[in-house]
């Protein structure tokens, strides 16, 4: 004696999202079924929508309706600056802020060798292509301050570098509101190499 | 600068289920559209598919295909025996253990006047229609053993009582493997309270 069919399979489906364990997926299917079924109908047809409409930028590979992005088709923004990103929302925080003027590119992916993620899985060779095609003049390494994310930039870092285009990554110190107390030692280490004279 | 339309509304659909923050919604919505669009066109189908198929039991209130549930319809289980669940999930974990042979009512909600919910939001009205026809002779009240599901079960068994109808509740004490340095006050006192002699 099991739930019907139909809700069987919605909870299987649902399970199968990252992070979502089977538990999790029969109390959201309980849900959608006993108190929202609005929700649930909505929800089906924005999942439709969304992955037929959604593609990626043909230029940078952050999410886009159109060939190219609203960031990539916006003039405004400095040709020659680019900011290599892991993942969108990465770009989104970035944007979020509001201070940087340039354009993007999307990896979708960072060279994690020990959970067998090669470079050839991120977007990298399109990176390549789009530096090759020149007007780019300085490149931000804005992975992830992690093993793989601070590997990934310096494997791209050399690639540049033998291409004669400068790159950079982003500071690394304390963070805003960060106590002594509570630092880890790599962070600490690295606020008092990078320290700034007081002039 | 933001994410495509369609996407949005993803990501606002995903953050109205229990549980999902938005951070976590624009994580399942990036999985969906980037890496298994696949599976966001078949967990599409499954939603609606669900919520058009599936209803609850007209007596029992468990999920549903048909009128009656398969245990409601299922002449073997016993007529006179009636277990009351606070929700689905709740009869599901008791048919796992295969050794109750009677019927169920599921209430959809317990008795929680400090969550503002009153006796009239769960299926009470309807328990009471099913044991004022006739045949019931015992009702296990099987709703959780915390305050609101202690407080339900006793509601319900005045309730039963004045009807004349004999009502328990699962026994409570020392869970399987439980041990005493780690056992709560009241699980303690309880087991204490209903020890059993040995012959």
């Amino acid at each position: 004696m099991y739930y019907p069919l139909p809700m069987q399979r919605l909870i299987k489906e649902l399970s199968k999202l990252p992070s979502i364990g089977e538990k999790s997926a029969t109390r959201l299917a309980y849900h959608l079924i006993a108190n929202d079924q609005g929700l649930a109908r909505t929800m089906s047809a924005a999942l439709s929508d969304a992955v037929e409409k959604t593609r990626f930028c043909e230029r940078c590979f952050f999410f886009s309706e159109a060939e190219l992005c609203q960031i990539c088709s916006n003039p405004a923004r400095e040709e020659g600056l680019l900011c290599v990103v892991e993942k969108p929302m990465d770009l989104i925080s970035i944007e979020r802020v509001g201070e940087y003027k340039g354009r993007y590119h999307v990896l979708h992916g960072l060279w994690a060798p020990l959970r067998g993620q090669g470079p050839e899985e991120m977007k990298l060779k399109e990176l390549i292509g789009r530096l090759e095609a020149g007007g780019i003049t300085e490149v931000i390494l804005a992975t992830s301050s992690t093993v793989e994310g601070d590997a990934t930039a310096l494997y791209i870092a050399r690639i540049l570098s033998e291409m004669g285009v400068q790159s950079s990554r982003p500071a690394q110190g304390m963070p805003k509101g960060g106590e002594f107390e509570y630092l880890d030692d790599v962070t600490l280490s690295r606020a008092f190499a990078g320290r700034n004279f007081i002039s």
